[in-house]
């Protein structure tokens, strides 16, 4: 046979679980979009469709709702961690489980009464997490997507390389927009360690992204992409990397003079494309990168 | 000629209009999406291609832009009423122009220095508005898609009609979620009258819609949108129209059974497609009904 | 009680069926997307939650499927008739009932061997039908929607308005680029009446109208527009009238100057957003227009 | 400082380029989405802003239209090696370039006369290319997505793990529905080998994929996903390696007996989310791997 099979993994992708927890009047909602990938000893199902070793994905679906119910959702990291733990651990041909997360917020709707049971979507980012078990290491990425952010001053874009087929004019002073695509690794692998804990770690990470994001003042894009990873590692002692992809939003300011009208930095054309793309990684010293350079969406 | 021209109109659609206005140190951002369409003397330009009425849709974009720096963006209605105006009476062959404005909202990224100048968008709701005039007459739609709701009790549904097909089972606790598109429609419509405060009716809609849809018990979606509709039109004066499209975005109850659980309200599976739909438009009595029995996105 | 109840409709949307019918080792396959909508005494539900004429959408869904295999998918067309009048007629609350269909095209894959099982997703055009019955009288709609056309010359566009607001130089040679949405009206209205060919209808309206835009040396998109509808208004005599939204898909001459070459209409970029967008209705000459201003997508 | 850069590229991303070629009567069009990232000497930039080895995101679009002049566009892949090699040799501090194409493809109108100048965009799969260079050697992976494909027999799934959370029912004639994503290595690396003929190479490989995927008997996604590797890689001697995402597009058979109905493999729903997801690389015997796991859309 001149071909051979090389990496692969199968599971169910997009589980939509919502959960509903009750403490009296006062209900708490979780809503989570769930992919499970697993691999192991799958050469015979490829090579002659032999099922033998493969757990059905309908499986790995009816494991996310049940587990729902028996372990409840802490947090998207933690409900990770049981089910890749659960299907390393209870398949004997399964030797990697991938888990993802994309997680929806809700805030409360404010009613007079005492009963707490209405709910409107935030809508801002997505919150993301995925949990790689081995059996042995874990490996946890989490991140965000579609956190739409703009300084409306402070940057400036000049002293760039000039070639043949450079006309962009220098400027001393534009918006700055993205829509911030991040993920970040957790220096917890091992059961043996403390777990961190996922809920504030998210906050404390999202809310420093956003405040080097306003107070860089900014001569390029990938300054301030790199002044918002340095702070996410400084800050947050649990994570040792982060990547971003940061679209740079174009906000063009319209020539108003053919009109008798000066634009004094007031009036834009927001662009779809093409638009700039910058994308890179920050590191604690020392530390070895292992976020893919291609950030994926789920 | 067998055949004839019937309604028409032309514009350019999807202006991305930024504006920044400067307060010292404290920026205002404003986000626009606005659509032109204009209707009037057209024949010539359908039948043999004469362009001798048409104003150019690039020339519709410019006044967008132009229009910002020159009238500022006080509210999505208050711009957009200076564009209908503007093409109305400026352009012999144009008698009508209908402006649709989508409306992004932003929010400030807290920082500790005096410079307010970065923002979050807000991510929840697209406010909407559409504003016609023919001369002599306004009509103001203004609205909202996208405002993502969910009780997670409160809602029952029984007691309906069963025929061959009917397989559904009755309940008497369900999750009640829906993603709200609204439009609503002003009694202000001519320039004698005194204009509304735009943005203080937007706000109190709002909350008042999502109110209505936390504090009413639910025996269908349907009597829910009636009470959000009647709701709006009670406490808003200036409204004597609502209509709203609302998807029943399914949650059932996942079967834990098989597993050896009991699933007591607590585990949903969010379903995507087939949804129900309910659609209704309720009026302050004595009113005659204008809003479109199709809501369109833009 | 100072609102009362104006336009309502309910029903289930977006069912995906789909129908395999075996001629032996030939398959064939139907792949349609249908939305429910009825429309009766529904008063109750509103104001007060009653069920008590309320088919729940569950039912349409379930009926929608059961249909597929009672009477099997001969057309889109023929298939919404069907469920359109089984509601009216065998439910005494529903007095409307208007069935959205959107059909996607499947082509076959070629194999040497007899077996004729497989296929590939055509992944043009999204063919459209709305069929709406109050018990009496039919109103059928057809259509198409992102049928993505372009013309790489034989298109001009000057001698229009000029304003203080106009910037754009005139041309006489220009790509013309649309994606085509367009619904048609048939004049079937009445059982009595001999059905159309709807498929043999479909395939010849599709036909004229890209003839006509491929055809047509244009001097405006209105104008090609107009002998798009004209053309299929004279060749298909069981049409009366049919309606066009088309956004003027812009591919502007990029400027090579500035890097010393000639741009002889050879590289264009094409943009998203703004666009033009032209929409007219063309009817047959002494017919009354009935396809709304604004085309939907289901 | 504790932080240090690592892996990073920027570009201007999605440059929609379009090219017509006239050869008299007869145009050719290309329809181009490229997306240019760059890396090299980029700490400066990052570390403090200063932009003196950036060639700013705006120049690498203008090269993408200008090169659409210079040298016209034969296929994606020869269109990206220009490109990449042009970024890499006249720039110092740039040591890498990627280039990834997205292709549309059109076919034409047909028409009476001898104009050869109006197409309809085909709307099947998008191919892909991307082109990654070093100074020294190429990487060349080209793929396509969206293309969507049905067996409607000779599909089976039993003889799989049960385990506590296993519900799902064998069976013995299914749909087998996908829309492929796929990724493919050209084993062409260096200028002193002989191009590979690009679009004639493409061609081959659909056609294989696809008859692979119609001529597998086939008892489980993996199977089917091996066959058409393996196929490809035995027909294609420029293709080393080639990657798959499938998603297992479940079609459910509907239960019709509470309806005193017979589903005799007729009638199917075709279900969004959750799906299976069936991904696996297939080498030739003897190479390693090289495309990513995930593969990324654009």
């Amino acid at each position: 046979m001149p071909t051979i099979l090389g990496q692969n993994q199968y599971g169910k992708a997009e589980n939509r679980v919502v959960t509903i927890t009750r403490d009296g009047a006062t209900h708490h909602i979780k809503d989570l979009n769930v992919s499970v990938a697993l691999s192991g000893d799958m050469e015979d199902v490829h090579y002659n469709g032999s099922n033998a070793n493969v757990l059905p994905t309908d499986t790995t679906k009816n494991t996310v709702f049940a587990f729902a119910k028996e372990h409840g959702i802490e947090s998207a990291e933690q409900f990770g961690i049981h089910l890749a733990r659960h299907f390393v651990t209870s398949q004997e041909p399964i030797h990697r489980a991938r888990i993802r997360i994309e997680e929806y917020a809700w805030e409360r709707i404010e009613t007079p009464g005492e009963a707490k049971h209405s709910f409107v979507r935030k809508g801002q980012e997505t919150r993301l997490t995925q949990l790689t078990y081995d059996g042995e290491s874990w490996e946890v990425l989490s991140g965000l997507k579609d956190l739409t952010v703009l300084n409306s001053t402070d940057s400036e874009f000049w002293g760039y390389v000039k070639d043949r087929y450079t006309t962009l004019k220098e400027t001393h002073d534009r918006i700055l927009a993205t829509s911030v695509s991040s993920r970040w690794r957790f220096n917890w692998t091992d059961d043996a360690q403390e777990m961190p804990d996922w809920e504030a770690s998210y906050a404390r990470v999202k809310q420093h992204m956003l405040r080097a994001f306003a107070e860089t003042y900014s001569l390029s894009l990938q300054q301030t992409l790199y002044q918002m990873g340095s702070r996410v590692i400084e800050e947050c002692a649990e994570i040792d990397e982060i990547r971003f992809s940061l679209p740079n939003s174009h906000h063009f300011l319209v020539d108003l003079e053919p009109f008798g009208l000066k634009n004094d930095n007031e009036v834009y054309f927001a662009s779809d494309r093409p638009y700039g793309l910058i994308e890179a990684t920050v590191l604690r010293d020392g530390c070895e990168p292992r976020i893919p350079v291609d950030l994926t969406n789920l």
